[in-house]
């Protein structure tokens, strides 16, 4: 038996999430299904993040237990074979029997992705969120500033959860344009459900001059969920680093 | 009576084309259907480029007589709500009535976009040729030089073609990295059936040191399809800028 560690991209567009679910294909579910097929075990992945329904990811992680002789290594194209061409293992490696993604000291990087003008760019549609309104990025980088830290985020949370605890640190938030498109980048050592895509949303009505930048104090020390903005759609969103410390 | 000029962006992904079919979704038979059903009279539009299934456009242009009385400045908001978000008319205008768009003296750009690596990023297959091999731009960039000018592009012209003439000016090929993207940009007055991905799969075959730079002088004088390279595949093709001279 050997514990093996998987680097994994997708394209979020028609998948249910991450998390397996009774109903609809979810990300877990494909890898689930296609490693049992492949090694001829039932085999069940135990993922790093659980992102949305439609959300993107570059650099997931997943581990799952093998007793196939085949080298860790070669799981990476040996599963690419199976996997639907919008789930790929970018890598695969051997790791100690009890590593746990979640439980490894690391920090998360996501990118919020936008595009704005008249008419959306079709090709564009499927990985960023449109608007028709500018954007003021330098009072959004403003307005990140504040939440940049070690905070009770229960405001940049959803309430359909139960987490013990609402406080989480933010180690940055950059807002920049990459090319054509604006970019809220937001690191940290973990995050509440919807927690970029709620950051996001408060920044894009900072952008849009809907709220002031310092407005995202008082919204953080409300801890109240209708205190902040929407939540962005996630389309927008990727999974974009994991850096263990 | 008035003719109304559009600026038309597509991804061709699902798509046979641009050219109406007796089978198959086109983007021309899209703009047909849904103009159609908003001025209640038949209309078929008259298109700038003719591409191929699966190649993309950020503005392709197309032009329609209708005897409605809006006014062309809002053809594109009323179409953009019928038609699939593939497809988007960025802006519509009025243009003389004799205006034919394949007449106008124009310099039209194309980008051939390519990613390299181990694995395929889910989120780039749509919209760029992936390769398992390094590229070396600079080999690329030399053999491009080579068919910049007014020459017979017999050799990179598909073999089920019709014309009079395969003498066609490329005004300039630019072969550069965006990011993780590297392209091939090709501007022209006009182009061959295929022309472009002929061109693109050349230069890859010389980026990943399958043939030398000066090979492409002896593929151009040869008038020979199979003198040349393959013909690249559609999804990293984009129309990409139209210059009105």
């Amino acid at each position: 038996m050997k514990r093996v560690h998987m680097v994994v991209a997708y394209d979020g567009t028609k998948y249910c999430g991450w998390q397996v679910q009774k109903n609809g294909q979810t990300i877990e579910g494909e890898l689930n299904r296609c490693l049992t097929a492949l090694f001829g075990e039932e085999i069940m992945v135990i993922g790093a993040s659980r992102t949305d329904a439609g959300v993107h990811a570059l650099c997931n992680e997943a581990v799952f237990d093998m007793s196939a002789r085949m080298p860790a290594e070669k799981v990476s194209y040996a599963l690419n074979q199976r996997l639907p061409e919008d789930i790929r293992v970018m890598e695969s490696k051997e790791v100690d029997p009890l590593y746990l993604p979640r439980k490894q000291n690391t920090i998360k990087t996501y990118q919020y992705r936008i595009t704005t003008g008249e008419v959306q760019i079709p090709t564009e549609r499927l990985y960023t969120l449109f608007l028709r309104r500018n954007l003021e990025e330098e009072k959004m980088q403003e307005a990140a500033f504040y939440l940049i830290g070690t905070h009770d985020f229960k405001s940049f949370c959803n309430t359909h959860t139960t987490v013990e605890s609402t406080i989480r640190t933010i180690t940055d938030i950059k807002v920049f344009r990459k090319d054509e498109i604006l970019v809220i980048e937001v690191s940290g050592k973990g995050f509440l459900y919807n927690m970029v895509r709620i950051i996001a949303g408060t920044l894009i009505e900072v952008g849009i001059n809907r709220i002031a930048p310092e407005e995202v104090k008082k919204m953080l020390e409300a801890k109240d969920r209708d205190a902040a903005g929407p939540t962005a759609p996630p389309q927008g969103l990727f999974l974009y680093k994991y850096e263990h410390l």
